[in-house]
């Protein structure tokens, strides 16, 4: 019996590229910010990597994050003070959910335990949910096992603390890697389209049908599949 | 500046004694439920500080009270099945908050980030909140340290996922002991009395107006004491 549902965050909650953009373009910096959303972005998974293969020690997001700016600086030639970069660096706690993730996470919170997975750390999932009204129940985090997805022992952490089995937790994600790699650990997947998430920049994951248990438009879409 | 709020759970939030015998006198099984909740609490302790002494390896709390549950069958000499003793280890995930519980939560949610650093496990502590309705903002447990309270790596670690300093946060509970270690570790510290957590069986603590940086008299008096 399906007793939780854990989500990706960024770009299947929330429109990281489309806040990041809207916030730059309100501040005080004059750059291409739909660029520099795109180039922080492009450095996620790299320094993840790294991490993931044991060349940097345990390093939370809101850290990675900080050395992307500083390379992003050099590379925009832009000059920062140390107190621009701290409140550039938390744009990541202040990222607007997708219209739908409100009303549809309130409706799967009545049948659910509902919970973000996510590669942010608790801080900024906590501070996110805060600022945006996210009903979470919980707040699980690549930071609680210390590994990033797609490592299993991220999903397996989650499912552990729930005091639940693989089989009863499905994973939410509007990425294939994330919900290839929380089935190969036995857990149920749900496919969120984001077709938005990337701009006009790369073109968005997509699923058939049958892909993955479900497979929903939004996620008010996968509560109604749910129900 | 005070920035999150942590709650012992235990006495402090819920009124674990006068829930359990309410459901054990609903409940078909005939034994003194008053006797039984005390001995069941009474074994707590001494578990815990096995597991804190390393002549456990880690074991979370659910586990630690089915124990202390197998040995309570034979003290009280009640035979009960696996299934119904599954069923009544997780009366501590069915506990009932105090009356001042939830509105005084819902208060300081406003100003502050609020979470239960209890030694119950995340899974007990997010089952418990999903029935009573209690309005955390994530849960914090000594599960996630792998070290129960007092250990000093229960509270810096929570400290530490928060992203904050430890005088930006404030430990709450209806236990000296409890709020002793967390000042130890630089935590501010807010005494709530209870005096009815043990019934007639044990004195509650007691605080004197000074003792802690508040003492307050239940959750509504401390929201009053720090807005």
């Amino acid at each position: 019996m399906l007793k939780a549902l854990l989500f990706d965050t960024f770009g299947t909650v929330v429109d990281w590229r489309g806040s990041i953009i809207e916030e730059g373009l309100a501040s005080a910096i004059s750059l291409n910010w739909p660029e520099f959303a795109d180039r922080w972005r492009a450095g996620y998974v790299p320094s993840m990597d790294k991490v993931r293969r044991g060349e940097l020690p345990w390093t939370n997001l809101d850290q990675l994050n900080r050395l992307i700016l500083e390379n992003l600086q050099r590379e925009f030639q832009i000059d920062l003070s140390d107190q621009q970069k701290d409140h550039l660096n938390r744009v990541w706690h202040r990222l607007n959910p997708w219209p739908d993730a409100i009303p549809g996470l309130t409706r799967l919170k009545r049948k659910y335990v509902i919970a973000p997975l996510s590669n942010g750390n608790v801080a900024l999932l906590t501070n996110m949910a805060k600022r945006a009204g996210l009903p979470w129940d919980l707040i699980l985090s690549a930071e609680l096992s210390q590994h990033y997805k797609p490592d299993p022992e991220c999903y397996l952490t989650s499912v552990d603390l729930l005091g639940m089995k693989p089989g009863e937790v499905m994973m939410c994600a509007a990425h294939r890697a994330d919900l290839d790699a929380a089935r190969a650990c036995g857990l149920r997947t749900g496919f969120i389209y984001r077709p938005l998430e990337f701009g006009k920049t790369r073109k968005a994951d997509e699923a058939a049908p049958n892909d993955y248990d479900v497979v929903a438009s939004d996620i008010i879409d996968l509560a109604s599949k749910l129900s």
